[in-house]
């Protein structure tokens, strides 16, 4: 997961100073216009400042896409023409952000973290900035993503309730497909988990023990990315902001649901991971006593017959068992005796 | 315990949209409709769509039972006749659902999860739905099971209350169905949770600790399954859904008291496995350092009778002891006084 | 502490059932009927439904104890004549019930548990249930205990407030009665712990650890039929039932102030007990630790002296030392050497 | 820390019955009366009931400090004039309460845990009860101490708000020393911790653990002392008691202010404690895999020395090494190769 | 970080009474009084009483900022001039309070901890008093410090919208100041936390889990000196206070929104921490074992030849074996073939 954004240099800068905060980028931001009713579509990408700002005024839905937040020349022109205020064009940049919501009487500017795998399987968090005013959307991401392409589909051919509805069903639907995300995101890691379970059991290796580290790190990161989020929804859910009418409330308790689940699976599976270590420890611990039991068990067996040996090895003048005929027989036997009468006490000991 | 469903694959859907999600499932539906009042009883099995639709609008209260959630058609046919919300719909066909209860005006929609146990003692879980409205119960099971039977059987026969209460109270008869069978399940695992507890100090093998991690693998499971039920028994309980009226909410109290008093044992249950780990853990260790301590103890005693013998192997040509006539047995004597004053040694300390 | 009672036995039956769920008793049904007022007082111990049914209508406080709920019979006739709820009833004969009140408008119902002591000293939970009507009092409990008389006692010699105070004052006395109760059992509980401790530091053996998982589960167990307690007297102390009037109210704020304070006596017992089984394993490993360190160095000690033996227990021809007339005095010499500067260097180290 | 009292003995008793729970003292209580406003200061030592029982109908501001709470007709006496409710009394006399607060209409009864360090530097709490009236304070103490005498003093002196405000700023003043003089107490604990930490890093022994488990022991018991009283000061300061006036409910808050920071340095020693814990065991365990590790080196060292003896110590018939004139000491150097290399080794290895 | 403060000495002191509690200074303290509007600046660093009284009276906004706060007659001087309650001097000269708000109508008074790194790197809190009234704004810090200069910088520089604002948005940049700087001090031990990660796996020794314990032991201060500072700005941001207007509230909601956040990731932190310690000590134990497992690999590999050996340096008359030619070679064949069978048989069970 991504490490946290370097804020402080931020420190001192006054209020609604706009400084990008997140991973470097240098690609050219893209910003993508669609404007909506039941009737019309019109999809353009552009770069004109005129365009994107008349279109708050146009008949229809609005959305302006904007995939790159890293110019802040750009942002603020964007910023001044839907008439944002400072702190939230600086929140916008600063890709460090808790998920919240907050109504500006004009707008309302939602805050969430959008989850993808890269190509290694991890996990990458990029953060996501609605703005849902009377008649518009607007969108930022750090960068473009197939993330929204299926609710441009769903605009462009009509499907489903989209161009009936108003912004907020919009900005809805795009809550929803950050949301189906997540369980994307979700299912790799529960594979994960099964995996670990097995190889915990059959062969636990240091190396197991870094990947539940690394998947105990990762749920606390994703925990802290989504579970904020859950009060947005909530709150939006309950109607803290007009933006959303009534009808679209029910649709919000649809993502309300999702988030809950996404928690709770969340916390299973940290109990789940906080299990896989105890296993692991008893698992190791029990590898290693197996080891030492039998390495010492064989040391035990050999200590007597030593003896035994160092005995007739010794130089008294006066030692008859060594003028015996078959004493030397007689001692290989009585050493075989020993040693095997150890080891089936050690057996039925079931210490061997 | 099932796994988690495989919901990504409705990612970028619009709301609404039917998809089963859940173990795969060929068999045929079957619809079974029930109606009765306080004088009459009629049941029937069938498949087609103007009976149960007509049933809506019958005198009496009308029960549709539907075992089988895999069939989008049917479940689109039957949602379409009892005006159904497309998100109930979509949430009936997705297992993966925390239980929850949602009014929507002209029905209250309850989704819980059914327990049971399969041959080979594990527990299973499957979701019901169900959909109470004025005078009608829609029920939706994964598959049949026997656990609506009773409700069927005391409809049939008229005892009890059930012919003269109203829909609420067949909707109660069914979720206390549901209940009743938490304790089935609960009780098999205290008999496991017993059992472990008299394995983990007798003979604690590597499988007791698999039992034990099973053992909490299930109760995070149960947790997730029925601790969100608390809270929907409590709203309607509260009389947050006005279709179960006063009479009928003194029956979801002893609902609500059930469901506690689970919750409640889960967590017993779970401090108790808690407690068998550490049990399992001391006893492993216990049972490995009396090993330890047998085995050194006796290696501790040949080692200086080893040391003896070695000196007296000494190729020295003046050593006086070797030509004494009694040098020999004298130093066996010796050999066996160290020995046995080193055994009484180490009992006098409770090491051997 | 008794087990988990069997309540899958219940699982489909209808509600209402009577069915009794408890330990098994063969005991005939005890009913004691008691009846006073300011200037008189009635005692009597009768099986005729009549007589204890005609004492609802009776000038004065009724209070009717019942020992043992076995009998179904029994208790239906009870619940007849009284107008008890059938859900009341099959809670009364259900002795696996969280500690709860409920107000039915009649009569007010609350249940809660009973600790005692057995011979062996182990903690024995019995199910106490109290219905509260204008002017009489029904208690059941699973079996004779003297746990009441007290209360009896003072009734009949008019000693205290009760014969002047009504209904309401007689089921506080009785809810004292039980609570005063739980002080004896943890005090006991005290003592257990008090004498762990010091076991745990002088002998920690095996047993001691399976003291502190006992401990521990009933520690457990308490919580479980305690806790809930706790918000059945807020309830009724803030005045949700208005069966007790405001100048009861202050007495059950005195019970109140002892349910806390159990709580928070069990919340310390726990976390003692959760620093014994610290304290157990640090010192069983310190004692294995000290054993082993010991051995080991005795071990350590032979090992270089055995070596100098063997080395001449070489057969060389040529080994000049052993033909010096004091090889063999000074040999033994260097070994004393060796062996005690080990000593030394161990004992200084502090391995010793 | 003192043991908890025994309540027992008050099982089955009525309400309101005088017994006295807590440490045997045989002391006799000295009862010290003080009346003043702000022209006039009157103090006296009497045992003569009449004194002050008049002292509530004086002018001014009456004080009667009890130092004693063993006697039970005294205490019934001092109850009968300033009309106290008989389970207030029970509770004066009864150690074991938990911090709270109550409101009898008349006067508003206090009680809190007074904490003091004895002469072995032990905590030892004592119970302090106060009675706030109209225009009196009752404040009951085990035994004589000198918390109270800056008290004292300032109202003698005059120096301070005390003489010129009402009884509740006298109680505030009464409330402030006691808490006060936690600070004394947790100083007192945190340079014990300080102390352990150094300990169990430089020389961690099992009374370094003894030590540890006895902080935590102590801290258990100080925040089920200390804890409820911030839910006390709380509620007189939101002014749930009309007998504090609104310019003394800003001393309650910063008594409030005090309480949490103890409450919070509680938190942090418990938290400390467990840390430090946690170091002891890996100490510990350090300091022993250490022993291990250099014996067991050096026992590894010996073992193939100890075999090369042991081959050349065979007596084989044609064992040509055994001819040479220089087998000895280049068996010698071979010996010295093999031990110098195998100590190179290890210490590479960072075994030595 | 800093030890607790010596609040002991204040034990039985009147409220009010002026006690420096900190770390002792024996700086002079430094008085800067600034007064602007939007079109005047004036800066002054000044001793005399009159003039910063008169401040109070004075157009526009006044800033008096007091760095060092252990001149008792100093502060009382300020206090008087503005009205301040003994209570707020008393703690502002104590430098071991909560963070807390208190409104006393007049003035609202504000204390937090500023958070810097030292040249070691470690972390010093300080406390900083707030006082806020119509037209003013007093700062009290223990020494002076470069935290506020930016600020400064910005009323001279009329940068911002800090000229144009009232006392409440200068409040509001001195708080925003001061929280700026946590994030300087997270983001250091995020560094630490990273770098102790690394090391824990690559070369765990004692030294790291010092290391660790410190981070532990931190974490814990910091959350002690920022947690409580939540509930303050919430309680600002509410309305809680009348001397911020509805304009200011929208800042600080940015500040409220940075606190969770720093708290949310003092939570992270502190869950990696424990993570951590669980890998230190697997760690250790793992490379521990490793140690024993070759060790004693060896030493049972020499454990069977030795004994060969001794076997023949049995002085048997009758040994068969010692007279063969080939008898030397051959034992000298065997031993190879056991000790290298062996080897081959524990590296086939991954032992070595
Ligand atoms: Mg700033
Ligand atoms: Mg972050
Ligand atoms: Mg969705
Ligand atoms: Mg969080
Ligand atoms: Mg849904
Ligand atoms: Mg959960
Ligand atoms: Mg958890
Ligand atoms: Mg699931
Ligand atoms: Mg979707
Ligand atoms: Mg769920
Ligand atoms: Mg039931
Ligand atoms: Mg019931
Ligand atoms: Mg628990
Ligand atoms: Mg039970
Ligand atoms: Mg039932
Ligand atoms: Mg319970
Ligand atoms: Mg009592
Ligand atoms: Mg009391
Ligand atoms: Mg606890
Ligand atoms: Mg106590
Ligand atoms: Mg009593
Ligand atoms: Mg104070
Ligand atoms: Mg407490
Ligand atoms: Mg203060
Ligand atoms: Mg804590
Ligand atoms: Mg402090
Ligand atoms: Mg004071
Ligand atoms: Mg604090
Ligand atoms: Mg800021
Ligand atoms: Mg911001
Ligand atoms: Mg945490």
């Amino acid at each position: 997961m991504s490490k946290f954004a370097k804020r402080s240099k931020k420190a001192g800068l006054p209020p609604g100073t706009l400084v990008h905060i997140g991973k470097k980028r240098s690609e050219k931001t893209r910003i993508r216009l669609i404007n909506y009713d039941e009737s019309s579509f019109l999809e353009k990408e552009t770069e004109a400042t005129e365009e994107y700002c008349a279109a708050k005024a146009a008949t229809g839905i609005t959305w302006v896409n904007i995939d790159g937040i890293h110019q802040i020349d750009l942002l603020q022109r964007i910023g001044d023409c839907f008439g944002l205020h400072p702190l939230v064009l600086e929140d916008i940049m600063n890709t460090d952000q808790r998920p919240k919501m907050e109504d500006f009487g004009d707008y309302v500017y939602i805050v969430l973290k959008m989850l993808t795998l890269n190509d290694r399987g991890e996990i990458t968090a990029e953060q996501v900035s609605l703005i849902l005013g009377k008649n518009f959307v607007l969108s930022f991401r750090e960068q473009n993503s197939a993330i929204f392409d299926p609710v441009v589909e769903r605009i462009k051919s009509g499907k489903g309730f989209v161009r009936k509805a108003g912004a907020d069903y919009l900005a809805y639907a795009l809550l929803d497909a950050v949301v189906d995300h997540y369980f994307v995101v979700l299912e790799k890691r529960e594979e994960e988990i099964d995996d670990l379970e097995e190889d915990v059991i059959a062969n636990a290796t240091p190396s197991t023990l870094q990947r539940i580290h690394k998947l105990r790190r990762e749920l606390i990161f994703l925990r802290k990315a989504i579970f904020p989020f859950r009060n947005v929804i909530s709150a939006l859910e309950r109607g803290e902001s007009a933006f959303f009418d009534q009808s679209s409330r029910i649709y919000l308790r649809d993502i309300y649901d999702h988030t809950i689940h996404i928690i709770d699976t969340l916390e299973t599976f940290r109990d789940l991971a906080t299990g896989l270590l105890d296993i692991y420890l008893s698992s190791v611990s029990n590898r290693m006593n197996a080891v030492m039991r039998v390495l010492t068990v064989i040391a035990t067996i050999f200590m007597p017959l030593t003896f035994l040996a160092g005995v007739y090895g010794m130089n008294f003048k006066h030692m008859p068992e060594l003028e015996w005929t078959w004493g030397y027989p007689a001692i290989l036997l009585l050493m075989a005796a020993v040693g095997i009468s150890m080891q089936v006490y050690f057996r039925k000991k079931k210490w061997l």
